[in-house]
């Protein structure tokens, strides 16, 4: 039985790799940038270049089940990056079949969110779940679904935007869709900036330490330090975000009624600030057969680790 | 290869059952009173003394491939029926193993919605598609999800619950769950009465047929009947209620990327004049990816039949 899977996770920055066991123990890792060469030929050969020391060091291509990608619009079922906006290879590129020819191993390719729930899966807290679902809280909100033991990609590969699910009709403007009232509005790095910005404007009488802040420099990570120390407009900007967070889980339980709800990313650093509320509203919207059932939880993971782990999980799973 | 499935479909009132063909062909039917005995064993009798002479006719017991049962509450993981409120068997019933005892076939049980998105995959307008969801508008909203090929039914057999989902958070209160906002509030003929009581008290100077009904008596089917006629009031009950479907849709969309959405039940009935604001807002609410993909149509199976063919598709499923 082969020992070792290579995760690769391709940012729009950088693209991270390494070799990963069975157990989600991280071997061997490094790091490239994603766009220092012009060409994906290119790129695939400065990671080849980068692996192939780590793959020798580590007992040779037998030793190895295959390859996994996370990358920005990666198909499952085609194994193509198609028309990724932060990558410079345009168009749809064959990713998986071309790394496949390169490293002589099997390439499995899906979208980072997805290979986030890969990890869960199989490193992480939703270890040998079958019905789950994980929420990244970053600077969007994406997520990754688990149904009969397998991630669901939808009939075009596409499953999975649950960021982009409308929980306020009529609501905050999407800037990137032009959609208003989405979940990703509210529950992201950039949702809690917005509310922090609307609730000041809309209390100014309320004292604040958020006022002392200029507003360009106004994060969620600030936003939670005044909520820790106390500051009633901060603190009610996590109440806000875990109410329309939590609204937007209940949906999601009953539709697919999954074990465990994953939360991962910038966010969660709030933890019980975001978590209660959260949790509230998520049991006050579901009818009672899903009620009390569901573990909302935080992930285990390593921020720094989860990408390449997430990437290389995609190796193990079932087909 | 068996030729012939069985399709029971148990109501609160009726229990319809049927010889079916693997072409969707009903060869033999019949029903009779869901509560008429006393206990479950007597039940199962009375079914058995209906459905031997129906089986022998058609060839025996070695021509079936099994029976399947579209129950309330009723749970494919365990073949139980749970504490279903509208039957006489109180509690957890066991069906699925006490008719497989007494039919000496291998039976299937799960809940009617479900058992309508088996239907239409095996005989309908799903036929063969691996992801679909149908969505039956009734007195109430039920659904089916289809993903990877099979029911989606969680880890607790009990997902699919589209018509609880919050989609006007805030919004109108639910009678049964005492939740606000969901689907089933707006796009089930209850919710359709509501909207026309609404919407006659908030526009008094605006003439309407509408107004000409006693309000114990005005049901979707009137509001349809005015619409047609071009009543204003009635049209716009039914703009308003395909708004709020197609955004709740558009959100099941970016969860499990369908190839089709199945609508089903009374309010299709009203045709284009539901379909259309529907298909509007279900685009208008998706993101780019999965604009214009998606096939929004009506069941195509007939409504007397529709139960029986569901629950008898469920015998042909993959396991």
């Amino acid at each position: 039985m082969s020992m070792y899977a290579i995760g690769v996770d391709i940012g729009g920055t950088n693209t991270k790799f390494g070799i990963v066991d069975r157990g989600g123990k991280i071997l061997e890792q490094g790091r490239m940038l994603t766009n220092a060469q012009e060409t994906v030929q290119g790129f695939i050969s400065e990671l080849y270049d980068h692996l192939s020391p780590l793959i020798k060091k580590t007992g040779g291509v037998s030793q190895f089940a295959g390859i996994g990608i996370g990358a920005p619009n990666g198909n499952y079922y085609t194994g193509n990056i198609e028309h990724a906006a932060n990558l410079k290879w345009k168009g749809i590129v064959p990713l998986a079949a071309m790394l496949q020819e390169k490293f002589s191993m099997r390439v499995k390719l899906t979208n980072d969110a997805n290979a986030a729930a890969a990890g869960e899966q199989q490193y992480g807290c939703a270890k040998g779940m079958r019905d789950f679902i994980t929420i990244t809280l970053g600077t969007g909100v994406g997520s990754g679904i688990f149904i009969n033991g397998k991630i669901v990609l939808g009939h075009d590969g596409f499953a999975g935007e649950l960021g982009h699910t409308i929980i306020r009709p009529g609501g905050r403007l999407h800037q990137g869709t032009g959609i208003r009232g989405p979940l990703e509005a509210y529950a992201s790095a950039t949702g809690v900036r917005e509310t922090a910005l609307e609730m000041l404007k809309e209390n100014p009488s309320t004292p604040s330490m958020l006022r002392e802040i200029n507003p360009t420099d106004l994060t969620s990570e600030k936003v939670y330090e005044c909520a820790v120390a106390g500051d009633k407009i901060a603190l009610d900007i996590f109440q806000f975000t875990g109410q329309i967070l939590g609204e937007a889980l209940a949906n999601f339980v009953m539709f697919s009624s999954p074990e465990a709800i994953v939360l991962f990313g910038g966010l969660t650093k709030a933890g019980d600030l975001i978590l209660n509320p959260t949790r509230e509203a998520m049991e006050a919207n579901l009818v009672q057969v899903f009620k009390n059932k569901v573990k909302l939880v935080f992930s285990n993971l390593k921020e720094a680790d989860a990408a390449i782990l997430g990437a290389s999980a995609l190796v193990w799973e079932e087909d």
